[in-house]
């Protein structure tokens, strides 16, 4: 059987950014090619960043993608890189619109496609079959489908090359993979993280790998982009479906590995199946072992042996990706510093441990906003938390400011229990201002599932780092992250008394959450089931539920849609976030 | 020739809102029952409400809607109209998933429908074969296409019925109705209002008619949805292209109209047509003109003569789309009284003028916010407005509230200027938590475009009445809606000095606009053809404009995406309204 050593290069690309991705390319290359790689293959888009939205129907944005494409190609070539036929992600266009719209919409002038790059040249391409258009994909929007499967010939292999979705759906490219007689299906993705992901992707792979009878390498991005985090999670697979190797999650990584396949055949092609022979590369099947340690392992690379990562718990793979979504969030956009207000609840204390992780406490500036209603262990629990993490920590009473504005308007009730809130927003955004941080919202997803928050007040802020996770969740995270540092001698993040109290938004004597929720456990499981399962009121009652608080729920959710849509973006992490996953009118009347 | 009596119904349902969307059907059916109607036809999705959005992924929803149709059929049968046809849009579900997603995200399990009730039973159904998937609609993502036209033999005549974009597709089911040899082209919508639409669907309508050699009847919904509106205009053209009747734009109107088709024949039917046999109906050939006199014409109708009302005025279309849209706002959500500062400025003072248009000055709460930097003139034309229009008006200063925050915070510049709007925004929130009006947000596409605004100061509100219109079609529109009234012989509602007066934020010391912007002459150029047109930078300035002005305007648009995605909805009046129709990333390095 032939050898080929394949390089896959987890890159985390920012939109729009064709400079600074195409280094992070070039600097694959160069690595992959010290390492004598045969092939190269970057995530889906990596040129361009994953997703670009409606750019793609930027007739401008497509011709500089183009013309960075190319760009990319003589690069490679005049640093010496050129035989390494390195496979890249980005749009192509403008073609001309696939569909005739009523006005002037944007229509798909666009395809996602797959470059081939060798020689100072693009020598093929691959268009995206399968456009997925549900849950946070909107690619039928924006691209035009690909007809026909593209196989490269690679020392003595035939490595059928196909994009994220095409693997996910029968039928199309991947059905023709097996009649190709291709060795390795190469397949590059940018494909986010959710939440148990891993146990879906992962079986998808091995499966396609028996079904088609070939060697997998599966590419994948990492990075977070706006509400999106991609956690790479590169693996390839034999054609038995075993782990050959596995990339770590959510960093950056050049995976290179060798693989034997089966010996290329001159069959007859299939229609819609096209194949384009590479110069050079394969190692051929005479290669001997040391072959591979003359090759030698750069820094952070698995090397070439099959080595599988464990796929880390699961609490630690959702704290890695809220860290992710944040630390690329603030820096993406130009950020160094981020604060937020602590309240000595949960909330604030696992965002400030997220922020702190991502971009170092001392770029962390924790307020603590006392009002006349506040306990004293809010303050003290704040300041407990701020020492723990030693970010920078400051206090600003409320009282003085709330209370002119409140005689003057003669606010009560509601009205003035939200007018604290909104004090300590001028307050936020005011040394936001003044300092440059960018301000972190601190409401978790079960608040705004129920609309449980100030809208102006406690939501503002450009990036919400817990607004997917649940209350529950955001508790037993806590829990993890201090078993995490205890295990590694380090101080526990988050104090054990924020952990332990109950909550409140202490806007009045005495409040608990409580007050006015069903307690969380009974909210959480219904929120669950009406936002994340999509069941309708009867059939969250027939789960178990009081029908009073199931109605009481759902009526929450169903009249806070406003306040999501003006919320700030954070990191998905379950397969039904808020933003673009679900899709709700705000102008409603439910059907019961 | 055969004659029909057909009954277009303009319907304004609200999304979900089931028993209320059936009760406007049973109206209209009690209406064209009694004019002698053959046919009733309302328009896409009048019984559910347009757009559904993601409400198609819950199989709850659709079983409530199917539930729905088959109650109002029972409903038209026990009331005495079963024997008339009526031609009715929801949605069908659940069905079997299109798709296998990647994940638990909504795959469609619906189809958009339209059902054809008589005698107490769906006799005929029709699934929307084309499903529009830019702009504003997601349809490709929650609906499954149908592939099947339906022909509904009534009274002698073939009447073909398609959805909206079925329309406007060449191929698919329009390609088949002139082989179908229908009589009558029957097309439901749900097609929303923008600029000068009515310039293209209405040739289109007649081009079909041409085309496929049948009478069209165009029947289309109004009312506003979140941030479309829908127009009605509903129309009915001969064979010739030639308008029979025209119903008037954004009320709810029953057109009632006799047409002369040609007279069914048993040609055989092409692949993929069904006809349907309904009982009754049909006026026949020998029907004598006395006949429609006898049928009565009701209040509001445009009876059944060839009458066509002519389109208003390109400005008057403007201004009653952002009526429609704030008046629907207000009442769907549950509102009676809107609030918003009024900062003797153009924009709140539009704002105002459309929302006593809207709700009854009665219903609005103006509120004067003077600072230690605003202008005399600022309060007196506050007041000037106040008084034209007859609004509920207040003044509440800032001065006391904003220093004990700026002296506390030690905040000067761009964080003490923001201060002055955060204040301001506390004060109005404030007061719609105490009295419950909705807040109405002033800002204007072109603010909005470029981030001239401060987040959570003066963009607080739950709805922006003119957030798709630019500066200069705000000073149009001022201008327009004096003439109007003069012309009526009423008090002009805007201060003729906000129209003239050089805008100005008024947040330091003789600030204008155009301190910080470009004329709004050549930014609002600039912004069409960079937002609207999606032109690239270098295409802009070869339209003529400078260079560094470009750049400036397209870079402050980029980096404005995060404050346009907190921003409240507002009606679209574009081809390119900021909201669904333009999806950007927040997280963007521009390519150059």
């Amino acid at each position: 059987m032939p050898r080929l050593r394949l390089a896959l290069a987890q890159s985390n690309p920012l939109v729009g950014d064709l400079a600074g991705n195409a280094e992070q390319i070039v600097t694959a290359a160069r690595a992959a090619a010290q390492q004598g790689a045969d092939l190269l293959a970057l995530g889906e888009m990596a040129l361009t960043g994953y997703p670009i939205e409606d750019l793609a129907s930027r007739p401008s944005f497509l011709i500089d993608a183009g013309a960075a494409v190319t760009a990319l190609a003589a690069r490679l070539e005049a640093e010496g890189l050129g035989a390494l036929p390195v496979v890249v992600g980005h749009p192509d266009g403008p073609h001309e619109p696939r569909l005739l719209g009523t006005s002037n919409a944007p229509t798909a002038i666009a395809q996602n496609c797959a470059s081939v790059l060798q020689h100072g040249r693009v020598v093929a391409r691959y268009a995206k079959h399968h456009l997925p258009n549900y849950g946070v994909f909107d690619e039928y929007r924006i691209f035009i489908p690909g007809d026909e499967l593209l196989v490269l010939r690679l020392g003595g292999v035939d490595v059928a090359l196909i994009i994220c979705e095409d693997l996910w759906r029968d039928g199309g490219p991947v059905g023709r993979v097996l009649e190709s007689d291709a060795g390795v299906l190469l397949v590059i993705n940018a494909s986010p993280f959710e939440r148990d992901k891993d146990e879906v992707r992962l079986p998808l792979v091995t499966r396609r790998a028996r079904e088609t009878s070939t060697v997998v390498a599966y590419v994948n991005i990492v990075g977070g982009q706006d509400d999106l985090v991609f956690d790479g999670d590169s693996v390839v697979v034999d054609e038995r479906g075993a782990i050959v190797a596995r990339a770590p999650q959510f960093v950056e990584h050049l995976l290179v590995v060798d693989v034997d396949a089966a010996e290329a055949a001159d069959t007859e092609l299939p229609p819609n199946v096209r194949r384009v022979e590479l110069a050079g590369g394969g190692h051929g099947s005479t290669r001997t072992e040391s072959g591979f340690a003359a090759a030698g392992t750069s820094e952070g690379s698995l090397g070439l042996r099959p080595i599988a990562v464990p796929a880390p718990d699961d609490r630690e793979q959702l704290w890695n990706a809220l860290v992710t979504g944040t630390r690329d969030y603030v820096r993406k956009n130009g950020f160094r510093s981020v604060i937020l207000g602590l309240s000595g609840g949960i909330d604030s204390a696992v965002c400030a441990a997220i922020a702190a992780d991502a971009v170092g406490a001392e770029n962390v500036y924790g307020v603590s906003m006392p009002s006349r209603y506040s306990s004293d262990h809010s303050r003290s629990d704040a300041d407990d938390l701020a020492d723990r993490i030693g970010l920078n920590y400051s206090v600003e009473a409320i009282a003085e400011l709330v209370q002119p504005v409140e005689t003057q308007l003669a606010l009560d009730g509601v009205a003035a229990e939200n007018l604290q809130a909104r004090i300590r927003a001028i307050i936020l955004m005011g040394l936001s201002n003044m300092h440059g941080h960018l301000v972190l919202t601190t409401g978790n997803k079960t608040e705004l599932s129920v609309g449980y928050s100030t809208i102006y007040g406690d939501s503002v802020g450009g990036f919400a780092p817990i607004k997917d996770v649940p209350k529950l969740l955001v508790w037993e995270l806590a829990r993890w992250r201090n078993e995490h540092a205890i295990a590694r001698g380090k101080t526990p993040p988050i104090p054990e008394n924020s952990i332990a109290k109950p909550p409140s938004a202490e806007l009045r004597p005495g409040q608990v959450d409580q007050d006015t929720l069903p307690p969380y456990e009974v909210l959480d499981a219904i929120l669950e089931a009406y936002v994340d399962r999509e069941l309708g009121r009867d059939d969250v009652v027939a789960l178990g539920f009081e029908a009073e608080t199931v109605d009481f729920v759902t009526r929450l959710v169903d009249r806070s849609e406003w306040k999501r849509r003006q919320g700030a973006i954070g990191p998905k992490i379950s397969g039904m976030a808020f933003g673009r996953d679900r899709r709700m009118p705000i102008t409603y009347r439910p059907t019961r």
